[in-house]
């Protein structure tokens, strides 16, 4: 039941140069709101999700469902639901703080990057799987383990050289789960647009912070 | 406020080969519960944390302390903790269908490893910051971003040649809290000892979903 791992050991020159490599390319890492509508191969969306496939979950559950959206009517039904619900989320529901704590981003309502990019990648969190003969199964931790997957799809579309953004679409889950035909055990968590960058894309000017601000050695 | 954003465009016969590339080491990756007490320079243990402070996170409020413990004393007094109540969970708290569940991976309350791995990243999540006046800022969807961040940094182990363990020490959190002298805004997350895997280790015979049992494509 149990079987031999092996794993390929690096030097420890090497492992620096890999290490530093990996974080070069995660430190370009942005979350880009201007897309290309250039077409992305469908066989590489494929690739990456595989990716995303390779995450631990809580008791080996996998309660992730990664559904892509190319159909450009679908796609627009998306955005109109999105939209709807954002913007009476900035009129009404989100409090002045908030509303002030993302004016650095200059987000808003509308998000025409729902129509341009080629795919939407519309993450499904299983609160619950179903067995072979209809039973409940309980998903352990599911919010964390989607996340993480989550988490190596980002690396994956970043080592690919392509751009998301990691986006919540608040209170438009319930109209978007039952536009996409999506069982009642699956809840929306994120959507992430997936492609190119606009080729005069724009990104907030922020800084992330020290190293020393976000760990401690004892 | 905004910056030109630029990235690297592949062609797209070299994005397939960088997403299968990446995707076949990411399907190596294992939870991995035997370690070998090799040394691992602790400068590479730096680049690792930095590549999980390039995750996207709601609102850019970062919500992450990764708590790094080398000491063995430490590393000891974390384990007695741990143990002590995860022998309580598996014979009390944890329903019978979640022992069950576990079954099939031959985990025990007894974690060795938590001595063995030269480090353990201890996953603290913020649930809020603290401005420079002491006041008190919200962070929106701190279990998603900081979940994410660890599915960037679980990337930047494989990466490494390394191996470890995504555990929850469910119940141990307030007092390894404690030990560990970090402020009330940061909850214990997640356990993650990091180090090479044991000349002799073996994982559990698990297989992964198949991608057409975790994606859809309309
Ligand atoms: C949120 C989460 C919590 C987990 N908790 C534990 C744990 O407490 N102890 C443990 O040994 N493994 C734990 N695991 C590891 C899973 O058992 C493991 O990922 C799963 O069995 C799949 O195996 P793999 O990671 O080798 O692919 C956890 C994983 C996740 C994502
Ligand atoms: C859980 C989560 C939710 C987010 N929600 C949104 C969102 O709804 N809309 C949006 O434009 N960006 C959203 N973001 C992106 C953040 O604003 C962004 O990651 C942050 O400003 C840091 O910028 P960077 O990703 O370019 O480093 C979200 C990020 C995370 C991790």
């Amino acid at each position: 039941e149990h079987i031999p791992y092996r794993l390929k050991r690096y030097t420890e020159k090497e492992m620096f140069r890999r290490a530093e490599e990996f974080y070069r390319m995660m430190d370009e890492r942005r979350t880009v709101r201007f897309f290309s509508d250039d077409a992305v191969p469908l066989g590489v969306v494929h690739t990456l999700i595989k990716t995303a496939g390779t995450s631990p979950s809580g008791a080996h559950t996998q309660p992730w469902t990664y559904v892509i959206v190319q159909d450009v009517n679908l796609k627009h039904q998306i955005r109109e639901l999105v939209e709807a619900e954002e913007e009476i989320n900035y009129r009404k529901r989100m409090s002045a703080t908030w509303v002030k704590d993302l004016e650095k981003l200059r987000t808003t309502w509308e998000k025409p990057y729902l129509d341009i990019a080629p795919y939407l990648i519309m993450v499904f969190k299983q609160t619950y799987g179903v067995g072979p003969n209809g039973e409940r199964l309980n998903h352990y931790y599911s919010e964390i383990s989607i996340s993480i997957s989550v988490g190596i799809l980002l690396a994956a579309i970043q080592n690919a050289g392509l751009v998301t953004v990691t986006s919540t679409p608040l209170n438009a889950g319930p109209a978007l789960r039952t536009l996409l035909g999506r069982p009642i055990n699956e809840k929306l968590l994120l959507l992430l647009p997936i492609g190119y960058p606009a080729h005069n894309a724009t990104v907030p000017d922020l800084q992330r912070k020290d190293l020393k601000d976000i760990m401690a050695v004892m």
